[in-house]
């Protein structure tokens, strides 16, 4: 393919951004040829930004019927991306779509059934998987340089959101609009590089979400979470968007050492032989293991959307290995998922989640929701 | 009162530090009178170093008949803290105990009340609460500086411990022998710091320790702890003796920012308004209050265990406030009691705990322990 044509659905927020990179030719190999919302508002802006020769669509279905793109690039809101994303596979389109994958899993699920199907190309635009201090932390801890993990610890407070912040969208912050609080909208990131960067998954979680805590909204804005993995190590997740400043601290200590990613910078405490080797042969009671600080360099740097734009393009054209394949945006909304499970029963929730019990509650949720009601009487 | 007669009872470890320390004179107003252990090879020690005049006990019933002392520093096996305070309450003595108070809060009531009945003075050998650097975080909390506290967070994962450790005592890491592991042994300190660095106990907590995980021991050398506090503040605990190079990093967010120690250095993030001022009156969508990175002066010198001797001796003859009086032990040790029956009971537990419960769970678990016995056949 000498170009792929790329269609953006949804151009209100991030999918604006994303269609303005491709119009000005920052993904090579690839070629903006439509755009597609339901707001007039958003499409005469288009009209006037992206150039005539864009196409431009208020529905999905045109979109399709046009036979003007080979691929589609969804950043509408979380709740449609796996209903769209079975529509374009439908259509023999590639997909790119954003995070999260969707807002429970049980719909992620169909949406990662539709995929394996096709042969189209499938990503999810994690681009802080481009990021080159995660990417050297899952290199360091996929390597085996980090030895195996006993301890993963990641503080992500720094998402501060105020109030005109809620209130600047009725659908923000509701379970109807988003599924969910901090965990589903600014989490993301973090729930897939937590497991993506150490290769681990959770097997069970025990979390204690508080919603609306610091905010006039119905949904989690303060999360603790302990998990546990297979091989015994434990893990802590603490995020918020109630505090100022916040902290992004993600600390991983295996066998061999202990890594640190602080202030965008990557720390590794590098032990000279590996924890359990020394324990085996010690016999000085106090006492512990030689450590380096080693300075480690970060190269290259984050190339972000773009980035994930271009490696999914080159997928297509190329055959090149997704960055970040589409059926893993399950794993992070997996574990967000197991977060609120947790909180609503109260107890331990083991993983893989009860996907319908999920669903059930999360409907009971959004049908008790008195904030939709509210917010659409102030409009 | 011109110079305070101190005896120590139990010299092979502190003690041993404590009685050097007296008897070189570095506690103004105090003098080293006596000595008490049960081994002869520790006495014989204290004869050769303390020199001729310390008067030397094989045991508590001759020291107290000797009427030598008006204060006796204890620093005997935890478990036997609060029997011997009470006795020595009963003679008429001042008492100074290490840390931690005891084993089970059970028995530190029954301590504290014994104190309450007597007019002699009662410490704690809360030697960190001397760190200026905690100083001044109390300092900071309670002044009001960092406002309403939101959050804490504690990772002490630097007591590094290899099975020699371990294996250098048959009472070590035992239930019959400590009552616990990393949390009676290696933290007693931080769970003392955690709430009076903070003024806030606990109200609820669930924590997860694991035992003997990382070392052939039946007590916890693991543990992650989550609490929750009176005004809705969260906080996260979580120690090991299992990793190297551990972490040492304590953060507090308050409604006025956050302040992190860590590498033995304070630094306070301070906001230019209040949170909460910021979030009531911003009506800009994303953005956060000012905030300044504060470079706050740490002055003096950390007196640790000489500094809390100093104190207890000048509360005696000048009635100085005690810096950790002997009641505050109990508070530490109810959080690490509770962490213990929350993962026991594998539930919630609300604060003050159950402590008949505790007590009753904690003598199950000294029954059915198999490493007394495998220590004792080892010996």
């Amino acid at each position: 393919m000498e170009q792929v044509r790329i269609g953006v659905v949804g151009i209100g927020n991030m999918g604006g951004a994303h269609a303005d990179w491709l119009a000005k030719g920052e993904v090579k190999g690839a070629k903006l040829t439509a755009v597609c919302d339901t707001n007039p508002a958003c499409l005469q802006l288009a009209k006037e930004h992206l150039g005539e020769d864009i196409l431009i669509y208020d529905n999905l279905d045109a979109l399709f019927a046009a036979h003007c793109i080979d691929a589609l690039l969804i950043a509408t809101p979380h709740y449609t991306h796996p209903s769209i994303a079975i529509a374009a596979f439908k259509h023999g389109l590639h997909v790119l779509t954003e995070k999260p994958a969707g807002v429970y899993t049980k719909q992620v699920r169909l949406m990662n059934e539709a995929a394996a199907r096709t042969n189209q190309k499938f990503g999810i635009m994690y681009n802080q998987r481009m990021n080159p201090l995660y990417r050297k932390l899952r290199d360091l801890i996929l390597s085996g340089e980090l030895g195996e993990i006993k301890r993963t610890n990641w503080i992500i407070t720094n998402w501060y959101r105020s109030q005109s912040y809620y209130d600047s969208g009725n659908w923000r912050a509701t379970w109807e609009g988003e599924g969910g609080g901090v965990l589903l909208n600014q989490d993301p990131h973090q729930l897939d590089l937590w497991q993506w960067t150490t290769g681990l998954m959770p097997v069970r979680v025990r979390a204690f979400c508080s919603f609306g805590k610091n905010r006039n909204i119905e949904v989690e804005d303060d999360v603790t979470a302990y998990v546990e993995y297979a091989n015994g190590a434990t893990g802590v997740f603490v995020t918020s968007t109630g505090e100022a400043p916040g902290t992004n601290r993600f600390e991983v200590t295996g066998d061999r050492g202990k890594i640190v990613i602080e202030d965008d910078k990557l720390t590794f405490w590098r032990l000279r032989i590996s924890e359990k080797e020394f324990n085996a042969s010690y016999t000085g009671g106090f006492g512990e293991p030689e450590c380096w600080k080693c300075e480690v360099p970060i190269e290259g740097k984050n190339t972000a959307h773009v980035g994930i734009m271009q490696n999914f393009v080159d997928a297509i054209r190329n055959g090149t290995p997704l960055e970040a394949p589409g059926e893993e945006g399950i794993k992070g909304l997996s574990i967000s998922n197991a977060m609120h499970l947790s909180t609503w029963l109260d107890d331990w929730v083991e993983m893989p989640i009860d996907e319908d019990l999920y669903f059930q509650l999360l409907q009971e949720k959004i049908k008790d929701s008195k904030f939709r009601k509210q917010a659409e009487t102030e409009r």
